[in-house]
């Protein structure tokens, strides 16, 4: 199963595909797309919905898993992370994609196994999990690795439980 | 000059398509899009995105005028309200339109001639200046409305500005 993950931002939406081949997490691109900020608001949505419709074209993911938005935020920040978010979640689902939501704290249960881990622990175990020599770069390309392996770590959970109760 | 008036929402969306001829404006289109409340977000932002791809393909309006996000509410509507917003933006400029925001004051300031008028007031001058027996419904086609004749005035009077200076 290959998944993208999605943090969205207005300015910095990180992004990652993963591959979950047997047991093994394989990252396929992992980074982040910075829009450019001297555009209007619109042309900047604009533009990070054609890198990420480009994104899902090259790399043909089954599913996305988009952070859900969390409400610890001011109101105009929360606009701002919705936009983007928006625009990551309709370009995900009119391109065919399942699309999954998680929240901070189940990212990090999921990956680190605790729900109120340091971005730093999530950042190691990212590495760690897809082998690479050090987290990626930057922060929100780390978060949207640790969406794919949340929802790979569930989707197996799932399977495995569907299996044995069959 | 044709103007798509759009008022975002995540569940309802106001739109109008109005046309300045002469000194005359011309409703060519009026009303709302209703996301289904069964779908899961993405689909609905992915069915809003759709519906209005399909209104500016039909009407081909030249420029869209946006309610600019207003900052009085919570988050949790912030990031919903976000959402849609986010998605009528970025579909607007993905289709070549040259879009404006304005915020509400400017909308009531410019229909009504005060900032603080009531809803009340907007409609009914809504109304009068499209030359329609009631106010169009829902609330959001007209708030819609309200965008495109705001944004017509302000133009005529930028182009009149322009013209005198010459």
């Amino acid at each position: 199963m290959r998944v993208l993950g999605i943090d969205p931002g207005f300015a910095t939406t990180g992004f990652a595909v993963v591959e979950k081949n047997a047991s093994r997490l394989v990252p396929v691109t992992v980074g982040a797309i910075v829009t450019p900020p001297k555009l209007p608001t619109s042309a900047r949505l604009s533009f990070l919905r054609a890198q990420l419709l480009e994104l899902i074209d090259s790399h043909r993911p089954e599913v996305a898993a988009v952070e859900r938005l969390f409400f610890n935020v001011n109101v105009r920040t929360a606009m701002a992370v919705g936009q983007a978010s928006g625009v990551a979640l309709e370009a995900s689902a009119t391109s065919g994609l399942e699309v999954h939501h998680y929240t901070p704290t189940e990212v990090k249960q999921s990956v680190v196994g605790v729900g109120n881990a340091t971005k730093h622990q999530v950042q190691t175990m990212v590495a760690a999990l897809l082998g690479l020599d050090a987290p990626p770069k930057p922060p929100d390309a780390a978060d949207a690795c640790a969406l794919c392996i949340c929802h790979l770590n569930r989707s197996g959970l799932a399977r495995a439980l569907e299996a044995a109760l069959r």
